[in-house]
């Protein structure tokens, strides 16, 4: 399973004391890019080039405290590979404490038409390997 | 129904040339600030003084692109009150069209225990009587 | 003199319980955007269409406490026009307090070559007079 | 010399395809606590533990163009130790090429009467000794 260290950082937190449940966001992406590069793959670049990913739904469940200077394991799981979409997940975890359950589902778009195409097929196939 | 205005600024934007989803985010809690002050609520003050508010659970879809410079109209909805916990609905519009749908699940802790208690009566009057 | 009231969010605090220094700066853009648009201008439209605006120096100095909520007097002034660049001042009050004074410099710049050219003509004209 | 490494995330950029300006401040803040870190100190811990560190001037500076994903080198320099405030200074490089240097002034303030007061004795020893 791939696993992404973040930090939390001061900048992440909220007069609660706590961390900003909007900043959690910002660490899920980083896992997520991570993830992609741990199979080969960078957004924007090569086979993935013709293409752009916007999100079409973000969401997480805050299972317990962060505060600032925490390192997460994020982990990274693939739960869908549809035909023009994909869905992660992540598992937020603080020295083995359960603390936040995020997932993003990512549709694939042609950069020109801008409009909502396949994925690209190796891409498709790499994704449904990892899951 | 409350709807509240909002600008999409510069440093809510990324490489994509459209709105970052994760800014958004920011959007809705300052239309739930203004929503709760409408109804004479302001977090941390007044009735609500000893409790505070985490969110346990955020989500949003976003159904239309959102550029630099849109003014959002930004509808919350009450749609549920619990007893320790209420669910805010977010339905952002730019001149009619629709762009996200957002949900916010917000559990009362007490500042003390830290611990979840029930929502302060009056309060949750108010939001059953809002929703 | 141009005056963008600008509200502080939750969003913008830290564990500190106060403001989160960085978080100003997004204010004071809010301030910049407004202000220009009261000049008749917006940044990537009409004659500025064919250019775009990096910053190349910001800072802030911070004078007193901000806090959630509180309602922030963001004064802009035009503190100088180069030929391809120009400097913006924000004073920020809150209730005549003075809490913190902002600085940008941004250079103007050819969509299409990326290198720094002198201001449109109209456009610094207008700074001027405003200065 | 310290350096830290830290990776541009999609969500530091803005429209313009580069990056946004202000995230730029939330990197040399990994890299301020990181640095303190290396010489054995953590904000609110240990001999830190009464007081705080509000910023009282912030800037940067930026010299060429950040982008998504790029890995930064971030030199921190203790520019100046005073008696109640230090000064850090941040020069960012990507590959060998200069791209922004940055500027905290950060000021020591006792944690209950949120009055400025002088730099614990040792944590001020090491910041000097470093410079």
């Amino acid at each position: 399973m791939f696993i992404w260290k973040s930090r939390l950082r001061w900048g992440d937190t909220d007069a609660s004391g706590r961390v900003y449940y909007v900043s959690l966001f910002r660490h899920l992406e980083a896992a997520e890019m991570e993830f992609l590069r741990d199979l080969g793959y960078v957004y924007g670049t090569g086979e993935l080039q013709p293409v752009t990913f916007p999100r079409v739904h973000a969401e997480c469940d805050y299972t317990s405290a962060l505060v600032n200077d925490d390192v997460m394991d994020i982990a990274v799981t693939v739960e869908r590979v549809g035909s023009a979409s994909f869905t992660l997940t992540f598992d937020v975890t603080v020295e083995g404490r359960h603390a936040a359950r995020g997932k993003v589902v990512v549709v694939c778009m042609d950069r020109q038409t801008q409009r909502s195409r396949p994925l690209p097929g190796k891409f498709a196939e790499t994704l449904r390997a990892a899951s």
